[in-house]
């Protein structure tokens, strides 16, 4: 723990907990401060928090200014919500400390599809201060709109993309079995989903976000999302969805260009799922199809913000996607490429 | 043919002149002079050279000093030779000039790996003329190097990376069917690999870029050549290949590390081949399995060069490889990004 980025955590959730127990394997970064606000968290030690059977010697903060008393860092990593709305306050109290910022709210990885002025915002405030924004993560930020577009160097046309990502939230945390709406009846998935518990949050902007890198201008984004009803009685290691009850969730994130959709984003995530994997079909000169296997969810959010901490301190200051930043790929952390 | 990235062609064989056909296609960029040494190529329009029904009122030059006279340009796009000590010259003009390359020359795509002393020279020579200098294509470049690496972005940690590589030979251009020794005998094989006229050149350059990439210190690449014999007769457009003849050539590339084979890459290159296919296998937290179909060696090789124009162009001044670039994907050239 001596040398390397110094990093300061922002939400110790699930996700959250899993990046900083991942820093603490890295060689080229450390933890420095941590902040949650729940209040079973802060006060204590980091390492008690995250589920180590040891201290860090990290006090959880309660806020950002005491977490930076007698402190410098480089970057933030936030894992707070999936909504920039809900987001913005802390975003701007990080930019405005001098900090870069690698989160995995949904929204930030491409906040233009749906807050255009928050984008703009935060943009500014960040080439004032000098740092670098990323939002990132498994998905948004890579299966379904990263991947595909580095599919895409190989083509000399690009006509349509379109890519299923199917999840088994089975063998999931319960967080996201509720998410998925497993064990709802019809009438609480519907009701979950107006109030934003249901639901996977980010496929309009995977969809600009190919859009944008690929310069199509799209007339609409059309989401759909529906429940799906399991056929039999099935059970997780957290719950019970009895036959005719909700087993999941399957959206759809269309983008249209043209009178045609030209991008089409078809996520599943259920409980009983079989088959789990990825698609990504680009129609083109050529046309190209990928299937992929074994990339779990958690393990690769937390993989994805924590190799791309060495990409976002290099990076130009401002708003960044995954598609302005060098390969985001592991060992960053360890030595820099040698020609 | 207005404004845009201004573009020379040096080199117009099978790859040039499909680059050269592609960039006419793209809106933000223009080909302004075009360089070949043959002499069936020098002195006629370039249209004509690479194969269009219409003259392009370029001609092409047979030195780029004549290429340039009253021209200016930003970028090159070579794509003479596989070997960096063969292209070496023209890559010293071509820097000296002041002018970016994006280059197709297998042994660029990686040249610490053989040839660290040039890697420096041109590393040097380029950071003190402000250009950058990159080689790319589908093989080097793409589909044993940079898409394993983009794959281990959503791993915690990576242990071994594995990649088959089957390529239906009968499928392509006379000369990949003859540069895997198809129809050859065994000792006519023999003598084309002695004579580096068989054989995929840049394993060798994949295997140095994913460890350079991953921080990975090997202590042996070593690199296996064998021929696949052809049990029955075939027949493609252009050669016949007897039983018992070759049908092409099978090769593994190795990254050998702490004693343990880490990363293996596995060509073959064959008439009448079936089920062409790539496979990445990551080995890590989590494993990871990729198939995917559809991807055209020369089709994507010209692809790959005229995407990375717009990111070369853009980048730090130095050599580069497809690991520092920001992605490198289709419609780069039509709009930036715009947040």
């Amino acid at each position: 723990m001596s040398g390397g980025i110094r990093v300061i955590h922002y939400g110790l959730g699930a996700i959250g907990s899993q990046i900083a127990r991942l820093v603490l394997s890295r060689e080229g970064m450390r933890s420095v401060a941590a902040i949650d606000i729940d209040e079973g968290k802060a006060g204590r030690d980091l390492g008690r928090v995250i589920g180590l059977d040891r201290p860090l010697d990290i006090p959880v903060s309660k806020t950002l200014a005491s977490a930076l008393e007698g402190r410098e860092a480089e970057v933030v990593l936030h894992s707070t919500d999936s909504f920039l709305e809900k987001v913005i306050p802390q975003l701007r109290e990080v930019i405005s400390a001098g900090l870069n910022i690698v989160s995995t709210c949904e929204e930030l990885a491409y906040p233009a599809a749906q807050h255009p002025k928050l984008a703009v915002e935060i943009d500014t405030l960040a080439k004032e201060r000098g740092v670098t924004v990323l939002g990132t993560g498994v998905n948004p930020g890579f299966i379904m709109d990263t991947l595909p577009l580095v599919i895409t160097g190989v083509c000399q046309e690009v006509h349509r993309i379109h890519v299923w990502r199917r999840v088994d939230a089975g063998r999931r945390r319960l967080s996201l079995q509720r998410k998925a709406g497993a064990g709802l009846t019809r009438a609480q998935f519907q009701e979950g989903v107006k109030a934003r518990r249901v639901g996977h949050i980010g496929l309009r902007e995977s969809v600009a976000l190919i859009a944008g890198a690929l310069g199509w201008e799209l007339e609409a984004i059309e989401e759909s999302l529906e429940p799906v009803i399991a056929e039999r009685p099935m059970r997780t290691q957290f719950l019970e969805v009895g036959a005719g009850q909700v087993a999941g969730v399957h959206q759809i994130g269309r983008g249209i260009k043209d009178g045609q959709e030209v991008i089409t984003l078809d996520l599943e995530i259920c409980v009983g799922l079989e088959g789990a994997r990825d698609t990504i079909s680009v129609e083109g000169r050529p046309s190209i199809k990928l299937t992929m296997e074994g990339v779990h969810g958690d393990i690769a959010t937390a993989a994805m913000v924590v190799n791309a901490i060495p990409r976002v301190v290099d990076a130009p200051p401002g708003l960044v996607t995954m598609a302005d930043l060098p390969l985001v790929q592991a060992g960053l952390d360890r030595s820099p490429l040698s020609l």
